[in-house]
């Protein structure tokens, strides 16, 4: 009889397991952001095969702290500044913790109606307290729904792209002749890997021009290369535009994009994984105008909103035209529900078949913060990155090198008498995040070396940005004094 | 300030979490299998948009059972035989949970060196106890990652063989001629789905003629049509084999296809979503023989091994094959480790670019287990399907139609004098799925409706199986009866 573990053990291992989370949260401050392993320690500390016979849960815990812990990067660290944040938060974990015991395969309507249902509605939810068109919402002809990534919303985008160009001919018959996608200088690298994963080649993604202070799309330039292409025989499928680029959180002009697609009925897809939480604050709206336009648009509560990865949330103005891009019918699929009509099956509005129950998350984290709550996060970054932008500005060594609508803030060493600022900020970089305390990125803006620095993990207060400041600018000196 | 759940809060509401699942698991025979909601009725139970002010957790959790669990239908029930098992264990819902609370985002190894090399190690460790060809593991030049599904698996297949079949030149100009893919009628609906967004069209997937009494792909007929397609000017890419199909767990002859596939340099792919976890014993190892052939090969702990969803498990035989197919690299990304070779970025093994620690849950429940108790696990499943199999069998109201070499068995109440089998076999599977006390599901086999009954849930027992028998064969009585 194969020994699982009994209810009794399971209490007994599963709080111990809660437990460690909370220590290890209350821990974070204490250790070093990046792990300090060099490349094979972890595997090292691993032994070669499975065990034969199963092993006690103390020793696995145990196990945890010594071979994984010493190889972990702490996202969710106070000092973590790199990237975008990919924060978690308690109600999140817990959410999520349901979804695993439940273990719910939610790949149809009928195989798990509430995996489906409370989807829907969070993404309702969600469309309403970001403000979104009407036409996003379930009650109309669009719907929400949870992708793993801003990288697969991307994708799928581009597959019901297609199946619009080539006016449903692209399902049976692939991809025949150049298509072409648009995104700006700016925008993130999946979508030239959907793309290529899509069979247009990532050769037909044409970067269009930005402005040069803005770093935003040039739509002159948008509407320039989209009259060329098409005199030139190529098919324009889909406009990516972005809501806060990966590099430096540019916002494009979606009013005037939007327009240009409407005129062309090319596809567009608005691409707000970072920034779109922080349309939950009316006063961070104007980044979102424009989007009625927009056919699909999404945003990633697992970067800025206390959700645990994986929680893409993605919105379609026409459910159907997405649904008959991508729907496959085996007859071991066939259910009374679905023939109905009455139901949706998620199954049909994303790569993968099956999926879990990554909605209950979602209402966890809803519920426990709240608007307010979900606000006051929001504003707490936007005004940290604010404070932070300002102490560089009033520093003559340093230059922001890019707005800075959110919590991202990109800045670097002038270039100056006797100092390559590109060379002095990578030097700068090396050395600030060999401390441990802090660990930032780096981007190139216009050519130039960049450091990132983004607020976000939930643990960030305002004083850990000010010890950043403190770090970089006594860094900075060190760099400047060769 | 942003009222975030504190450590106390979090271990309190937490121990209550793992109380609610071990409770859950334990309430489990006493429910009914699915779900008796009606469209709507779990949007129904939620208001209409997310609270202003967060709200205690005891409420939420209160919630869960009034609001979300009529609506869920019980995957981990011992009563659930339907599509393949989605089973998932104690060790592996704790495993999930840490990852979930260190919330590391492990796209590049320099973002969690542990993310990345837990995951090699136990792709390796899975390899071993599958007994898998060398050229899969790490240490030679292949390797394994964690796809969310096999769907994914196969899209990540496709693209690696596009890729070869171009001789690289589909990754900047995209789908250029026609393509095809070969697998059996037999084959996955997610492999039409992967030619469609690979931009190969799903027109160009050529279904191969089985064997009429084993249901597996016959080699002459992928031979001809090969050769058919050759003549006719198409490009074959990718020839997908299947160990244990969906329909009826048919073994396809994985020595002769490979020995095709080599002869015409055709990437071949092994979908062994399901039956895959049976190779952990021995005596089942049969069904991968000829995986020396294989390109790449996959399949689901998340299925039959006690590791909750998502975890499928791929690996390649040359991953820099895979890799080239697969990069993109902004300048946001670069960093000193990626670029000094000395480490792998799953990133560029999959679709999205973002990854949680999924393999921590199959460390855990590796370590568990151990390779005995996973042995013993797969092996009831195999002897409870038997004596199912059995069981029909030996009533001449019923036929088993298909070979049932691992877990599930597919039968039918045979045509006979005033039955028309199909009609009744429909009827009954209507019937006994509405008492609640089991859950089946079905396909067409020859073109003939039939019953899938699919052991694999944890708590199924023996005893589980006969009421199983009991209940189909009462009601059985009743659909003849008329």
């Amino acid at each position: 009889m194969t020994t699982h573990m009994d209810a009794e053990e399971f209490r007994r291992n599963g709080h111990a397991v809660i437990d460690w989370i909370a220590d290890y949260w209350a821990s974070l401050e204490r250790r070093p952001v990046l792990s300090l392993d060099q490349p094979g320690a972890v595997a090292g500390r691993l032994p070669s095969a499975a065990p034969e016979r199963g092993e006690d849960f103390d020793r696995i815990l145990a196990d945890l702290d010594a071979v994984v812990m010493p190889g972990v990067t702490h996202w969710q660290h106070p000092g973590f500044f790199g990237y975008f944040p990919a924060n978690v938060s308690g109600p999140s974990v817990l959410g999520d913790l349901v979804s695993s015991g439940l273990g719910v395969q939610g790949m149809l309507w009928a195989t798990g109606p509430a995996c489906t249902e409370v989807e829907t509605v969070m993404l309702d939810w969600l469309a309403d307290l970001l403000d979104l068109p009407a036409r996003f919402r379930s009650s109309g002809t669009g719907g929400g729904v949870i992708q793993d990534s801003a990288s697969s919303a991307t994708l799928v985008a581009t597959l019901a792209a297609l199946h619009r160009a080539s006016k449903g001919r692209w399902r049976g018959d692939g991809v025949e002749g150049r298509y072409t996608v648009y995104t700006s200088t700016q925008g993130h690298s999946s979508i030239e890997k959907a793309a290529r994963i899509a069979g247009i080649g990532d050769g037909n993604v044409r970067p269009v021009e930005v402005d040069d202070r803005t770093l935003a799309m040039d739509p002159a330039a948008l509407r320039s290369m989209l009259e060329a292409d098409i005199a030139a025989g190529a098919r324009p499928a889909l406009v990516v535009a972005t809501i806060g680029t990966t590099s430096t959180t540019a916002v494009d002009p979606i009013p005037a994009i939007g327009a240009i697609c409407r005129e062309y009925g090319v596809w567009l897809h608005v691409d707000a994984a970072y920034a779109g939480a922080s349309a939950v604050c009316p006063e961070l709206r104007w980044t979102h105008a424009g989007l009625e336009y927009a056919d699909s648009y999404c945003f990633d509560p697992h970067k800025w909103l206390l959700t645990g990865f994986d929680c893409d949330a993605f919105w379609v103005a026409d459910r159907a035209e997405l649904v008959e891009a991508l729907t496959v019918l085996p007859e071991y699929l066939r259910n009374a529900a679905s023939e109905s009509g009455a139901v949706l099956d998620y199954r049909d509005w994303q790569v993968p078949l099956g999926r879990r129950f990554r909605a209950l998350k979602l209402w966890f984290v809803l519920r426990w913060y709240g608007a307010e709550g979900l606000r006051e996060h929001i504003r707490g970054g936007v005004e940290m990155a604010a404070g932070f932008a300002g102490r560089v500005r009033a520093d003559d060594r340093f230059e922001v090198v890019a707005p800075h609508p959110f919590s991202l803030v990109c800045f670097r060493l002038r270039d100056a008498d006797g100092v390559d600022g590109d060379a002095a900020s990578a030097a700068l970089l090396a050395r600030v995040n060999a401390g441990g305390r802090i660990y930032l990125t780096h981007t190139r803006v216009r050519g130039a070396y960049a450091l990132r620095l983004a607020v976000g993990a939930p643990q960030t207060r305002a004083s850990h940005v000010e010890e950043a400041w403190r770090l970089i600018s006594a860094e900075a000196t060190a760099v400047l004094a060769g």
